[in-house]
């Protein structure tokens, strides 16, 4: 199963990077703008038997490695 | 209308930060993980008056700016 996982500077949290890619946008001609934020995005192939597992798994995983849960909130999809 | 742009490594092209992340994970005693990939998602708020209008404008920022047409690929999700 194919597991991914998003994670997201929490709102609130300044997220510089985001605030660069939007002044470049800008600079770049590129009108309508709004907040832009930037995180990451992590596939993994599992060998779990079912969606659920699947699911357990990564959100384990999320928590204890891919995600600083401080600073930041993460979101899971499976797919076969 | 908030257009979701995730941007990632092309198959064939080596992931060192992916292949660190999937040995991390087996460090830490999660077990039947195979292969793993790691990219960037950017969210970007857009003053875009249709669906079609912000798929095009996120589009042309991605293919501009936000990924490397060369060795990563993008998609677009848009929601309202």
């Amino acid at each position: 199963m194919k597991a991914t996982v998003t994670v997201m500077l929490k709102p609130g949290v300044l997220d510089p990077q985001g605030r660069a890619i939007g002044h470049a946008l800008g600079t770049l001609g590129f009108e309508g703008v709004g907040d832009v934020r930037a995180g990451k995005v992590i596939e993994l192939e599992l060998a779990a038997a079912n969606e659920a597992e699947a699911r357990t798994q990564a959100e384990a995983m999320a928590r204890r490695l891919l995600a600083n849960t401080v600073i930041e909130s993460f979101r899971v999809e499976i797919a076969p």
